[in-house]
């Protein structure tokens, strides 16, 4: 008897797991439809229209349950960490185009690095003097530095829908590289906050952060290359594609699955890890394995990443609507109104603190380059803009914050969570429908998609690379060797990358796989 | 201070995660190399390394351990159900050569369902009576009912590994075949004994079980094939590839997990819904995608199942180790060898119990058709060996009988746990091993891979099916239907699979897609 008993309680608790995940999946199927009718539709966005499905199915949630809850899944945020993120990330770093991705290394580096330890002081700061003006106090050092980095992690999906990698090639490395170190660098710099000793801030507080974050930085990249280049060898050594293409897929997504988590376990930043893992197996292990495989994993990584990316949206869209959390939040309304204001004001206020001048140093920095290298004022209004929308990092790190599994401990931490949810909102729908006005605004050139129009910037382009064409002879690259040091005077950044696809070529592309100099790389 | 000890803890439990998903992963990773070293071994398979590493990790980490555990992770049948068994049987569906299969639907269905039934009623019986006889006693009635179809699941992925396709085809079809359906309704049947009353069982009893194995078995095949058809009506109306193939990709990828959740959800059988939409969705869904998505769906569904199996049996073999349960079981080691080898005997005997007489029903009802389609003695004998391996699905669904999340409730349970992992172990390795000096004695021609060695049996193929031949004219067609009626009497399951060949053609394939009757199906 004691057994039917349980067998009943077993399937109790099966149908606790099949009913949300039932529910959640059948959402996502349905999203997905949607996006694709709306993709001829350039002002929503799959972000948009995922945040909107969201609310619309948190609002049947809370309807049906009686204003119980408006959640399908409970949030976890070791679920975001362990399983929604690594995905979004590899894939970033596996479907970025290398060649500009290192070409702009050097700027992407600065926005992305420097820009968020300037953005994420000055939230910070500026939030510590602003919160209290509207009677929100209670939050520890702790939570205003953690403020600072959460809102300084940006999500760039919207804009590069309206922007075009073809028409605008500089700019759109520009805003896809620094998004993606900018998310990896928001949670190194978030970790690096959290191990911080709050209790005893004093003037090396500061160099503590920074000498952790160097060393997060570092570690994490290091290993995420280790993996990378594993890989590649391992492939390349033993020609699994001779046997069976599953095998190869298989060890690509597992290796990179094992370069976050490994990174996750040693407690650095798997971000970071993961993201160069990517970039280090698509140039490298990718050519390693058979003409199937390659299209697949292509496709499987963007993929897997669509799938969280949608999961994530259709979430936040669903917390918008937990009435507990607004329940518990004691501010009045006009307080909370003035806290989301200050936070989108910190925001970009933070963000105009670092393009602009940032832009200017990397033009100083290009200074003998020809104009395509040039980060114009336009561009700079575009990049600013492109970084104003907050994301899925921005809600899991406030999430990790400020929430204990998803339910805030107490009102302080519940108005945080609403804030951010908020902002997120706000920011993407609001922001993301006013891009591609502004676009079209800045750059009037960009909709003529005629080749006319697209083949100027490519030419622009190669007359900038001379040191990085592959179809020069011996005699020219030895010619050539004897300038260098004189070159990395006047023009480093290229310099330091033309250095690199030398020693790619002659050392690293033997061993670890990847086309020969005579072919394009891709 | 509470918020830092509160993240200290939360960080604890975070690495609980963290550890043993790193640990599993890396194995996983070392299995795939080992894997593919050995695949030019044919002694040993994928299943077999995984179940020696998992030994060999079991060990290391009992040492480690110092004999606490032997396990990285506590298996859940529901990690099992939820996650890992779906993908094994929708790629089992969707790469099924679906000419073969519906060619020989009839034979396959009679070994999957009857077999099963007969087999079960066999090894519950046998068990009940040769049980007692080693001192083990205490299980319930149900417990018998559930030990019949627990050991009636095949595992033949060790026979298929030496087949092969093109020599045998008849005989890797049938294997293969019957190994799915097996499966699917080893579970069936498994949930409706769950859900028999066993305190009234009367004459009344065997019809209601047959009656809710009728109704899951068709309500599920059902719900598959809407799944299926849904999905290919969707890619085919909305033309998916037009913008992106990976909303495409992703789209099957979750309605074919939506269908089995849903099947889940009904209390239906997922396998036999899954396994239905991985057929449909490849006889349909899959020809209204684009070239780059066809090849990631086949690669990616194939490294799902991959990867998904190679864990179940790493698993295994940790398990295998798990000094817990060993220690729970109260029988004495004879005792615990009587029970383990009437098992082994049973499943033997349960298993030529059906393949013998159902061979011959078979055959009969085939009499008129050429040589090839006759299962010969040597083919019977082959068929019966490749069913006596025992797997995953048997793990599982003797975890979820005799387990509460992975841990026995008393000595009885506790023996019937280590039985089935001990069955599981023996079967798959000495079994496994013997199998192909057994298959090159009986098959002697099967090792001359040479093309004329292949052709013969390809032109034979082609002689038995001229029903399903497309290359003839309109009224050759009209002068067949007039003889249809007494095909029908003469050679019922050829008949039958023509009508629908016939009926797949005029209506189903301009619905839902694939190719038209001038090309060849895949």
């Amino acid at each position: 008897m004691e057994r039917i008993l349980e067998i009943a309680r077993n399937l109790g608790e099966k149908h606790e797991q099949v009913v949300p995940i039932t529910l959640f999946v059948a959402v996502l199927c349905f999203c997905l439809v949607i996006g694709h009718l709306l993709e001829e539709n350039r002002w929503v966005n799959e972000s948009i229209t995922a945040l909107i499905i969201g609310c619309v199915i948190g609002t049947i949630v809370l309807l049906i349950s009686k204003g119980k809850s408006s959640h399908i899944l409970r949030f976890d945020e070791e679920l975001f960490f362990i399983y929604l993120l690594p995905p979004i990330i590899f894939n970033a770093g596996f479907q970025v185009k290398k060649k500009q991705f290192f070409h702009n290394f050097f700027t992407i580096m600065l926005f992305g690095v420097i820009g968020v330890l300037i953005s994420s002081s000055i939230i910070t700061t500026g939030s510590w003097l602003l919160f209290p003006k509207f009677n929100f106090v209670g939050l520890t050092p702790r939570d205003y530095l953690g403020i600072g980095t959460i809102f300084s992690s940006t999500d760039t999906v919207c804009t590069l829908q309206v922007l075009h990698q073809e028409e605008t090639p500089l700019l759109y490395s520009l805003v896809f590289g620094e998004g993606v170190v900018n998310d990896a660098t928001s949670v190194v710099l978030f970790n690096a906050v959290q191990k911080l000793d709050v209790n005893k801030v004093n003037g090396r507080t500061a160099v503590h952060v920074l000498l952790s974050f160097l060393y997060l930085f570092s570690a994490s990249t290091a290993l995420g290359i280790a993996a990378g280049l594993l890989t590649a060898y391992v492939l390349r050594g033993l020609y699994f594609g001779r046997h069976s293409s599953v095998r190869e897929i298989a060890l690509m997504v597992l290796m990179a699955y094992l370069s976050y988590m490994l990174a996750e376990l040693f407690e650095l930043s798997g971000i970071l890890t993961v993201f160069f893992s990517g970039i280090f197996m698509s140039h490298y292990a990718w050519h390693n394995v058979t003409d199937s495989s390659r299209i697949t994993t292509r496709h499987v990584f963007a993929m897997m990443s669509f799938i969280a990316e949608t999961f994530i949206f259709l979430y936040v869209g669903m917390d918008a609507l937990d009435i507990e959390k607004w329940r518990m939040s004691k501010l009045s309304i006009w307080d909370s109104i003035g806290v989301y204001s200050s936070v989108m004001f910190l925001i970009m206020l933070g963000r105009a603190a670092f393009v602009f001048p940032l832009s200017a140093l990397s033009n100083c920095l290009n200074r003998t380059s020809t104009r395509s290298s040039t980060i114009t004022f336009k561009h700079q209004i575009v990049i600013w803009w492109a970084g104003l929308m907050r994301g899925a990092v921005s809600i899991a790190l406030a999430f990790k914050q400020f929430t204990h599994y998803g339910v805030p401990l107490d009102p302080v931490n519940a108005t945080m969570v609403t804030t951010t949810v908020i902002v997120v909102l706000f920011s993407t729908i609001v922001f993301g429908f006013l891009t591609k006005p502004l676009v079209s605004y800045l750059l009037p050139h960009h909709h003529n998609t005629s080749n006319i129009d697209r083949e100027p910037s490519i030419a622009k382009e190669n007359m900038t690379l001379p040191l990085l064409s592959f179809e020069e002879s011996a005699a020219e690259n030895l010619l050539r060797a004897k300038d260098s040091l004189s070159m990395l005077m006047e023009r480093p950044v290229y310099t330091i990358h033309s250095f690199w696809r030398r020693f790619d070529d002659a050392y690293m592309r033997p061993i670890f796989g990847g086309p020969q100099s005579d072919q394009p790389s891709q």
